[in-house]
C-alpha cells in the first residue's frame, strides 16, 4: 500500500469500494458527485481520496464502475497477502476468525492461538487453534505480521508483548485496556462499549 | 453526558480511566504528566481533555486517583442507565452481547434479536433473543435507544430500518456496509477487517 496516505484517508477506502460493489451491473460509470450524495460526504472529499488509487475519472462521465473497484482492489492489496493470526479464541475471537471480509484487504487468518487445553489442537472456521506457549515456533514457520487480539484485559499485554517478541508488527486489540508497544510496531484499539458510549453520548 | 465535549476527546475518556484503574492502590496522586508519559500522549491534550470532567487537579501534586476515577465514571455515565439492543445473534452478535464491559458507561444489554427460529426464545448471556419481527412491540417495552447490528452486510439496512422506525436513536454498526440513516439518528461503524487493514499499510 501506499504509505502516503493519510490513515483517515485509507479507511474510507474500503467504504467506497463497498459501496461501488453494492450498484447494480448497469451501472457502467459512476461520478465522484453520485458516490459523495449516496454516501453522504464532500464531492471534493471522494475526488481527493479516489486520486489515491490509480483510477482516472472523465470529465461529465466519471469513472468506469469497473475500472474504479478494480483500482481500490488493488491500491488496498498491491503488497500481496499478509499473514494474521487470532489470539484468544472466546466467542469474540472465533467471530473475528470465522469473518470472510478480510481477504478483500489482501489478509489471510492462518492461524489462531489460545492457552485453553479444550481449544488448543482444535480449529475455528477451518484455522488451526495452537497453544500460545508454542508461539515462537508457530509464528516463526507461517510468517505472520499481524495479530488480533481477542483476550480478555488482563492478559492482553502479555499476549501483545510474547506477539511481538516474535515477529509481530501490527495489532488490533480488542482487549478494554491500552497496550504498550515499541514505536515500530502499529497498533489499534477497538474499544467495543467505548464506541457505543461515544454514540449514546450523542443523542 | 456533556455534549460540549468533541467526541475524538470523549473517546479517550475510558483509555485514561482503564489506565487509572490499573494503577497501584498505593498511587494515591496522578498528575498528568505521568498519565501522558504512560499513554504515549501530549501532556497538554491530557490535561485539556481531563477539563472536562469534574475533577480538580492540584498544583505540583496532581489528581487524587480515587476522585479522577470517580470524575470519570460520573462523566461517562451520568445519563443514568440506557438500554441496549443486540440485532443478530451469530458469532459477533454473542460475543458482544455477551461482553461485560457496557456497564462502565452506563448502558445495559437488555435483548438480542434474530430472525433464525432456532435461536428466538433461547438466551444468550442470559438476554431474551425475540423474533426480528416482533422488533416493534419488544422495542417499545424493553425502552431501548441503542441498537448494535451484528447481521450480514446483506440485511444490515433493512435491520437498520426497522429498528429507526421503532425508536432506536443510535446504531453501532458491525457489518461491512454503509447504513443510510436520517440525521436525528447516530451511526457509528466498526469495519473489523478494515481496521486491520490499515494496519497492514502501516508496517
Amino acid at each position: 500500500m501506499n504509505k502516503d496516505i493519510p490513515v483517515i484517508a485509507l479507511q474510507r477506502l474500503p467504504i467506497y469500494l463497498n459501496y461501488l460493489k453494492s450498484l447494480p451491473k448497469e451501472r457502467r460509470y459512476v461520478s465522484s458527485g453520485l458516490i459523495a450524495e449516496a454516501l453522504d460526504m464532500g464531492e471534493v472529499l471522494v475526488r481527493k481520496d479516489l486520486a489515491y488509487t490509480s483510477a482516472t475519472g472523465r470529465p461529465r462521465v466519471g469513472y468506469v464502475t469497473e475500472e474504479l473497484i478494480a483500482a481500490l482492489e488493488d491500491f488496498l492489496c498491491c503488497n500481496g497477502t499478509r499473514n494474521a493470526v487470532i489470539v484468544g479464541v472466546g466467542a469474540l475471537g472465533k467471530a473475528v476468525t470465522g469473518y470472510g471480509g478480510f481477504k478483500n484487504y489482501g489478509i489471510e487468518i492462518v492461524a489462531a492461538f489460545d492457552s485453553n487445553p479444550k481449544k488448543i489442537g482444535t480449529s475455528v472456521a477451518g484455522k488451526p487453534v495452537y497453544d500460545i506457549a508454542d508461539a515462537a515456533e508457530v509464528l516463526g514457520r507461517l510468517n505472520a505480521e499481524l495479530a488480533v487480539i481477542c483476550v480478555p484485559a488482563a492478559c492482553a499485554q502479555e499476549a501483545a508483548d510474547l506477539l511481538i517478541k516474535n515477529g509481530i508488527k501490527a495489532i488490533l486489540n480488542f482487549a478494554p485496556v491500552m497496550i504498550k508497544a515499541p514505536e515500530h510496531v502499529a497498533v489499534r484499539h477497538i474499544d467495543v462499549a467505548a464506541n457505543l458510549a461515544v454514540l449514546s453520548s450523542m443523542i
